[in-house]
């Protein structure tokens, strides 16, 4: 079986035994997290995160990028969170590129160079304060006071808070 | 306590039991998933997906952005991933806003417009059928034929299938 099928199909188990109920599109811990794409980071089972408590936010590499402004905007004006936790992790395939690398490879598949910055880093700690900055800087996202980073251990499978 | 503190120590004690691991970067499935913030959506759960199988990206919408196009150029281009899972959902949050007034309110709050497109939506199918020819558009992204969208139903926490 395909994978897309193989998890549509798990989807169809997950929801059986389950009854229908409607939970509220605004998150009740009022709190958007923002992380890594990475496989490994199951932020839900990670955080003890429940249902319909926390928007989550991801991309590669979890920084803070325009997308990631403009979700932001929309979860603290339109949904009323409060709270930004910012989540990098040791091990991040962001390490395995750099900028202009990447671009270059990226302008020889495609022709173009792209619009987007590529983002990648090398010093993960460094990474999540420019994110931690970009939150703060941002005359976009209303609510910036309450931002905090961390690195997640993907092998302890433990949360550090990197501290500005 | 803290929303944030809570979550760091419900992290102490999700790990406290776990053995040490690694798990490769590169997902086992070899797939990207590309969803909405929406807290309602636990990905791992609601689809059956095991740790380091694949990654997963979210933002505002679950929409292909720029941000979503330099993370699946990232993903398929050095960490092996070749098929791309779309997931938008019922009940979302981009449904309440327009994309001018929205920009009107960024502009009146910040004093400048943003750059980017605040890309709302009211008609869920074409929203994931515009994300499925933004990723069939790229000629950043390599491996483009294997792209599914789906809506997911935050109350029933089922899966239905969008064809072109």
């Amino acid at each position: 079986m395909e994978t897309i099928d193989e998890l549509v199909a798990n989807n169809r188990a997950f929801a059986e035994p389950l009854a229908d109920r409607h939970l509220d599109v605004e998150p009740s811990r009022r709190l958007a997290i923002v992380t890594c794409m990475d496989s490994r980071l199951d932020v839900f089972a990670a955080l003890g995160l429940g249902d319909g408590e926390a928007h989550v936010l991801r991309n590669a590499g979890g920084i803070v990028t325009d997308d990631t402004i403009r979700s932001l905007a929309i979860s603290q004006r339109r949904l009323g969170t409060r709270e930004v936790m910012l989540i990098h992790h040791t091990d991040c395939g962001m390490e395995k590129l750099t900028d202009d690398g990447f671009r270059a490879e990226l302008e020889e598949a495609a022709g173009t160079a792209p619009d987007f910055a590529i983002e990648s880093f090398d010093d993960v700690e460094e990474a999540v304060r420019r994110s931690i900055l970009r939150v703060r800087n941002s005359p976009f996202v209303p609510h910036r006071e309450a931002v905090r980073g961390f690195v997640y251990d993907v092998d302890t499978h433990r949360l550090r808070e990197i501290t500005a």
